[in-house]
């Protein structure tokens, strides 16, 4: 008899099997790597930051590459949503970001700073500026210090070097209580490819907004159009499956950057490769789901026997979304009138009777949740039984630190 | 040259304007009278409250007298909600209420339960069970203790006299800081009537559940379908207009009892009196946001310039339930940026680029928003520029002690 394998672990994240990693996907322990081959990056100072911390990242593409990018639904998006959405999705070669301002809310002068940081940026590096997309996140409601931008961008620029990906992860910080990042090799049948990832996003909702933002790199070769659309589609397996607050940034972006240098990938390659991607992007949604929080509980909520799927998101966004749940989160109260209450709400106005939902978490009942929820991460799992269709969602908790950082605060 | 007149007085409220009550509406000064001629009310002690205090109301119409009931849209209403609906909402003469427990999530028992409070009341009054409703507010999930809810039920009858309203408005409390409650006289052109108004419900939701229950009494003489269509009509721009936590109790209910004994009102009596009995719940509804939160701030959101009313609703509910915006309000913090985000997502997929909202508080714009803020009661106007639709809601604010209550508590 041989020992059942070690199933693979991807740290900070204990609950692998909530990734669907496809076998083959293991994250490298080398964390000083951090992007694909063929790609460079940095982190500089432009002083943004009052802390004097790194503030303005570089990520490059070497050499040709395409692009996908998926940004956020909000109607009032930022400047350099606004920016990018004027170029291209498929052809960006590089991103330059910055931490410590948002530029949001600042105007069609915002904008226009957005497209001088790329400009300037884009000069440098032999590119047009239609090739670099421009992120930033921070307070909302100022300009720009351009002047200090562009030191950024210079001294980003002379340091910038394939190894740079650790630096780049933490110049796009804010309220983060770490970066997220990491490099993972995917095995595609005899060929190896690496997915480079790095993001932004506190569970807990910053004094100015919450902007997630998220990079990945890799050398696997696919259209710009497969690109986009397993960009989409992993994007909403993970970061539109999380919930802090259920607020949504005007500034919330995910870029994909792949250069194909581990060649072309056939169909199934490229299926593999799908599931892959959406491993990554939600090992780091749930590490945003987890950050920052006093508690620290990242919850999968998991709802079965909805009549329909627009029924179950309902349901789950509704108990996900509820103050009340989310403090008992924090408490470790399993106080499920609570979910009930939020149930009901979310089936407000159906005609039937439902019957009561079955509730339970990491499959114990009531009487025994209390010693499950003292976990980092757990599963809660409401039963319906008024169909077939379920939905899922992470959630995190409301504490004590969040009401501080919100409300003890001045702008 | 005569001073103008002093605007009524609708202590604790302190923004008159806010309840838009008719010429003629006074709060009348001795809170010993809480209810109209010709019923009698009572509050005892069963025993269900830890504290000891009161805990079990009763209101009796003393001569026959039609209904009107509004109840909550939670599809898992509480057993008394159920109970309640089994019986023609224009019939009902007596109200017993219990504290302390909420018969909820309590399956088919509980709604037996339900019936037996009434059908012990009614047998003591000579009445119907059907003429009783019942209502239970406090801790979800557990049986209600009836022996000592019957001891209770025994002592109100004993106790109830036309001045018990002081009581009973204090035997339904559960975390409400005070008693919400009065008695109002309308001047119908040459007659007057009484509006006698109890009510509980803690801005800062309970570990429990927000119940928010409502009761009025009046001597105007309707017939019941018009006390009904008026009830919903006042219940729909007072209770359904405020939000503590977005959240909706599954037991929530709003009961009114019209014995005629003033006589019966002409069609423009009618108006005078809707608009009466909107204001005196508007009256309840406003205390209900501001009692039980630390900071204790009540402001009026009033959304204007939307597409049709119910884009205003949709933007007018995500500004108020956003804990971003929230914890703003309880800081005194005017981040503007906050309101433009839930806005945004709000609009979220609109095709228009909708302009920067303008955003104001008692007529103030953000630089001059902090002298504003402090006040315990203002106006949050938010103006969109896509047409001419407008909406109103009032929130409370979002503080350390809803997350202490809600959190450090455990089932």
């Amino acid at each position: 008899m041989t020992a059942a394998p070690e199933p693979p672990a991807f740290p900070p994240v204990q609950r692998t099997d909530w990734l669907r990693a496809p076998v083959g996907l293991a994250l490298l322990p080398d964390g000083s790597v951090t992007t694909a081959p063929g790609f460079s990056a940095a982190g500089a100072t432009a002083g943004l930051k009052p802390s004097g911390e790194l503030d303005l990242g570089l990520l490059v593409a070497d050499d040709p590459s395409v692009s996908a990018l998926v940004d956020t639904r909000n109607a009032l998006p930022s400047a350099p949503v606004v920016r990018n959405r004027s170029h291209p999705r498929s052809g960006f070669r590089a991103v330059v970001v910055n931490a410590g301002s948002a530029n949001a809310a600042t105007g069609s002068p915002g904008v226009g700073d957005a497209e001088q940081m790329a400009e300037r940026t884009a000069a440098a590096l032999g590119l047009a500026a239609g090739e670099v997309a421009v992120c930033s996140t921070g307070t909302i409601g100022d300009r720009l210090d351009m002047s200090r931008i562009s030191g950024g961008i210079d001294e980003a620029l002379r340091a910038r070097s394939p190894d740079g990906g650790p630096e780049f992860g933490r110049a796009i910080c804010t309220t983060d209580a770490a970066p997220k990042g990491g490099a993972f090799r995917l095995a595609l049948g005899g060929r190896d490819i690496t997915i480079g990832a790095a993001a932004k996003g506190a569970g807990m909702i910053s004094p100015d907004m919450a902007t997630m933002l998220a990079y990945i790199t890799t050398d696997a070769g696919l259209s710009s159009a497969e690109l986009q659309r397993l960009t989409a589609a992993a994007a909403e397996e993970s970061f539109n499956r999380i919930t802090v607050d259920g607020q949504m940034s005007p500034s919330d972006t995910v870029i994909v950057l792949a250069n194909g240098a581990a060649g072309r990938l056939d169909r199934a390659q490229g299926q593999v490769f799908a599931a892959g991607l959406t491993a990554v992007m939600r090992w780091l949604a749930i590490q945003i789901v987890r950050d920052g929080e006093g508690a620290g509980h990242a919850v999968r909520l998991t709802v079965g026997g909805a009549r329909d799927g627009a029924e179950a998101e309902r349901v789950a966004r509704q108990v996900a979304n509820s103050p009340l749940v989310k403090t008992a989160v924090a408490g470790g109260d399993p106080n499920w009138g609570r979910v009930a209450q939020a149930i009901g709400q979310a089936l407000a106005g159906d005609p039937g009777s439902p019957a009561e939902p079955e509730i339970a978490v990491d499959g114990l009942p009531a009487d025994r949740a209390a010693e499950v929820m003292h976990r980092t991460e757990y599963d809660l799992t409401v039963t319906l039984s008024r169909g077939q269709a379920g939905a899922e969602l992470w959630l995190s908790d409301l504490t004590h630190e969040y009401v501080s950082l919100n409300a003890d605060y001045r702008t």
